[in-house]
């Protein structure tokens, strides 16, 4: 069986493994395809894995011999999953990874407007701090995230994660949901406040998307 | 009632109000003061507030009316309290503080070392990003803290808060202590295992001082 990555660069630029898709089958990985190149890749083909290669009507219908399309992502709107529906084409998507990473940027570009980190190290290599008469040294205020509120609109598993740490970070927690805000989700976090979508506009100092 | 503040500017260069020891008698704030000027500004003076002005027992010797020396920090090394004990100078200092803001930094710095928002953040506004051909950005490789271990060298509060941050981003938590290590704190914090010294330095990833 020959599996075809179509894109593999973003999934894989180098620092991890594809053996895993070596062991089910002969494993062609192509960095980036171009819509042109997907028929000549995919010629009897019956195994792909794609990150952002589209795959709309047009292109499925002159690839009879498809039989499983791998989303290397969450999102799956890259293939038009009602004509898969239709001629058995499997596609999966890979509904949960990064939560951990993903919340962790979040916090980290919270910190970014907070702390400015970054900035106050390069002040210090230039040597600002050593020039400078203080012993405490801060270029511009600095915000305590202590006692704020964070409002998390859309609360998944990302956002979850991300309330735990901002409350660790003694932030007061909100959240607003589209879905159902079920009692399992309440005791897993005590932590969050659930809201309306305008509560959390007007009470929240700051807002972050999930 | 005089009370003189004798560097005044890095506890509030303008940020903060005053007016609290405004009520207690006649403040007179300076932002810094130079050794030789303390005398002065100190001639029948009662009650002064430093920061990181100096009185060891050549300076107190010629004080004799200060009676009270209030440090506007933690660490009080800048008085000989050995002498002030001896001569009835009552000296106080500010043993908690900022616990919250201390451990939003420590996690801030960590955060730019794994993360360099504020680097990309500079590289997305100058359009690398926009000019780049993958839908996924990054400049060098990122650092999941997840499953990584922090080593708190010393545990108190700071360090205990840091602990609740850092679990909360999926680290493991060791923590060492010259003191005693008491069960409250174990309860308090069961996310630390706390190790030896030699322990600490082999199995830690990240390694925090408080």
């Amino acid at each position: 069986m020959k599996i075809v990555v179509l894109d593999g660069y973003t999934e894989n630029p180098g620092d991890i493994s594809w053996a895993p898709f070596e062991k089910l089958g002969e494993l062609v990985v192509y960095d980036y395809t171009a819509p042109s190149e997907i028929f000549g890749r995919l010629e009897g083909v019956s195994v792909c894995l794609t990150n952002k290669t589209c795959f709309p009507k047009e292109v499925l219908e002159k690839l009879p011999d498809l039989k499983y399309i791998g989303c290397l992502s969450t999102g799956f709107n890259v293939v038009d999953v009602e004509y898969c529906r239709e001629h058995g084409i499997t596609v999966t998507n890979i509904p949960e990874y990064a939560t951990f990473a993903t919340a962790q940027m979040t916090i980290a570009l919270l910190l970014e407007i907070a702390n400015k980190a970054g900035h106050h190290s390069d002040l210090v290599h230039e040597g600002v701090w050593t020039r400078g008469r203080d012993f405490c040294f801060w270029d511009g205020p600095l915000t305590e995230l202590y006692g704020k509120t964070l409002g998390l609109f859309g609360f998944g598993k990302i956002a979850s994660r991300v309330s735990r740490i901002a409350s660790a970070l003694g932030m007061k927690v909100l959240a607003c949901r589209r879905s159902e805000i079920t009692e399992e989700m309440r005791k897993a976090d005590p932590q969050v406040t659930f809201t309306d979508e305008e509560t959390l506009w007007k009470e929240s100092d700051v807002i972050s998307f999930h």
